[in-house]
């Protein structure tokens, strides 16, 4: 492609309109203008490759920021409850699909740092997903209980999936049967979702790749009787391993996705018995279940541990004592360290596990209500919400080191657009 | 210029053009012209998670292609020698930098569409990496054997690591000492480079974090007596282990990059014995090295076979009968397909081995010169490089479905940008 038509190309923005136009009018020496327009075009081009958004839970807002930069870029209001809210990115990396409290599906524009749109999808969602292609986004409602697919360019709706009815549960107030609540929704290769029905204690997966969405058919798989009230969930890395905690019961579900003829597995018999010998601050959340060879590391309920499972057998083969009662367990992208934040009225402190020894390493002190944590992709930092003192903070992963801080409303979810290209993320 | 980019020039370009211009004599609705003016510029912008570079060897040009459409968005030429180049992206993933075979280093912009900056760097070099916070990129060379770092911004060099002399070997033309070649760089967590001494036997860490650059002056540990002639080398996806395969003698190379006071070790001590068996036409690529669960698959050489080693103890554990020679054999993001190529005559075939049982289940012929796969960031499709019939061909990888072809001039590496966020990629 030649120079000219590049130029053309590289001068796609606003400020080169601007000057552009101005061109005409001043003739006087061209050359120089179109040299210094291309100039300032090409500054403002801005790719997607480091950028992320910050969830202001207090403000319903975001903060679009930049990971290289670590700068805050815009912050974006009206994207409504925000509590439990989570994020999953188009695979180009430009916008980001925030899915609240409050049934709002909002997509944000990475690029030009607005809403681009927003809809209510139902009266009550906790999360969602992204299909593996990138072409459909969806989320799993607590009321109406099911699932609603929507096609990512628009946001309208391609497949509604309501859950098993509970005839014997009281009714909704519009006078219809109640439907069991989606919780743990997650993309899985294959072009699938996979789902659990809290109050039917089920596993569902979708199948998009076998299904006519023109008729809203949705081909789906149901394991039935899997335990009591699944209320997350997570699924491995790779994509195969299915996990669900059990609200009603100790252990928790498995389901082989490489072989779904097995049928879902009850593992880890003795999950959650720890619930009875402290007072539960918080259930501890599935995804951050940290899987680093083969081994997980997960938060125990309700004790001072994070356990060690072996995935090859599922079993629990050791446990870590900890500061207080583990909520995220997020490994490195190296997989070499592992860390840990706590629940209240612990939730001052972050502690790091050396995978290699499996000893404690570090403990740090960022200070009160630190309620996520989120690697940069190759793991070299790593960015901490601090609420109570409304900032982030950014570490160095290697030296412990705080490199920076940047002002934040009550920061709670931190999401960098890498989670784009990560199977179940 | 083909259809595609004449489309893209005369929709978005000239209509626009016309519009803006025309906006600043209408000063009558201004509000409503500048939302137009918005709107129109942000059509045209461009995130940068869903595109890649195709090498077109024999012109010394690249193609930028996008994964989600599935087309080509423009061709820059001037790269000089491309054979065996590879590349690596910057952290925003705006930047892709091509390591030639000519000792060029090469910066493209994947926005403008054009080169940001090219230096000839060496006369001859093979291959580079970029360093895990994103700041430089280094380049290992055959002449002067050596590795040279460059600011990523700028491509100032920051540091020049001459490899051993080598007293006993013909003098250069310059009358200089020779210096051993530098083969199998790559980078690893910790801000490490890590690469090999083909003539001198060793392995070399280059340690950035401990390193002060300002005086030129790299941390360097090194490993003497690896064995004979490393010829190319892997790391593992978490960045643990380090694999040198051998020219020399037989069998490979392993350095555990957590237990650096432990040594390299000699694994698979029977590896490259297939060498005498068969003449060997390609010796295969180490980075293609799949590593899946507790198994890596491995290219047999001059043997028609792909190895299975067990990653906990590194024994071959099995072999898997295949149509030719391997060339790369390459893990699906979720592990669950392994894709091999092969090495001339046998170099029109693809075959797909499962993982989950270990056997063959697929031979796809693409047609002559598939040199190289690169999966989308989930793992739905894989794009190949079919060199003689001058095209690219896309596939579903789960039903193995043609899903559209596009034209280029002997295309060899395909390199997507995710590949900014993956360790030693």
């Amino acid at each position: 492609m030649n120079k000219t038509k590049m130029q053309l190309l590289s001068s796609l923005v606003i400020p080169w309109l601007l000057l552009g136009c101005q061109q005409v009018t001043n003739t006087t020496d061209t050359s120089k203008s179109e040299n210094s327009t291309e100039q300032a075009a090409d500054a403002n081009l801005r790719a997607t490759g480091d950028l992320g958004l910050v969830i202001e839970r207090a403000t319903g807002q975001v903060q679009i920021v930049n990971h290289s930069s670590q700068q805050s870029l815009a912050q974006i209001d009206g994207l409504g409850d925000l509590s439990h809210a989570s994020i999953v990115y188009s695979r180009d990396q430009r916008f980001g699909f925030v899915f609240g409290r409050d049934g709002g599906l909002t997509k944000v524009d990475l690029l030009t740092g607005k809403i681009d749109k927003r809809i209510i999808q139902s009266g009550n969602s906790i999360g969602g997903a992204i299909s593996q292609d990138g072409k459909f986004v969806a989320v799993s409602n607590y009321t109406p209980g099911g699932v609603k697919i929507f096609a990512t360019d628009t946001l309208e709706l391609v497949a509604n999936i309501p859950a098993t009815e509970l005839p014997n549960h009281p009714r909704n107030k519009d006078g219809s049967i109640k439907r069991s609540k989606v919780v743990g929704l997650v993309d899985a290769p294959g072009q699938k979702f996979v789902f659990s029905l809290f109050d039917s204690n089920e596993i569902w997966i979708a199948d998009l790749s076998q299904s006519d969405l023109s008729t809203d058919k949705v081909k789906i798989t149901k394991y039935t009787d899997i335990g009591l009230n699944p209320y997350d969930a997570l699924i491995s890395p790779d994509g195969r391993f299915y996990i669900a905690g059990l609200f009603g019961e100790d252990g928790m579900a498995l389901l082989d996705l490489w072989s779904l003829d097995k049928g879902v597995k009850r593992i880890l018999g003795d999950y959650g018995k720890g619930e009875k010998k402290l007072p539960v601050y918080k259930m501890p959340h599935l995804e951050g279940w940290a899987i680093a060879g083969n081994y997980a590391y997960v938060p125990a309920v309700g004790l001072h541990q994070v356990l060690i499972i072996d995935t090859n057998t599922w079993q629990q083969v050791g446990a870590i004592d900890v500061h207080g009662q583990p909520v995220f367990v997020m490994a490195q992208p190296d997989n070499r360290q592992i860390w840990v934040n706590f629940a209240y009225p612990l939730n001052d402190t972050i502690q790091v596990i050396d995978s290699k020894n499996q000893q404690l390493i570090k403990t740090l002190t960022p200070g009160p209500g630190v309620l996520h944590m989120e690697f940069t992709p190759r793991g070299e930092h790593v960015w901490m919400s601090v609420r109570d003192s409304d900032e982030i903070q950014i570490y160095n992963s290697q030296n412990f080191e705080l490199l920076n801080t940047i002002p934040a409303e009550s920061p709670s979810g931190i999401f960098f657009t890498n989670r784009a290209h990560q199977i179940g993320l």
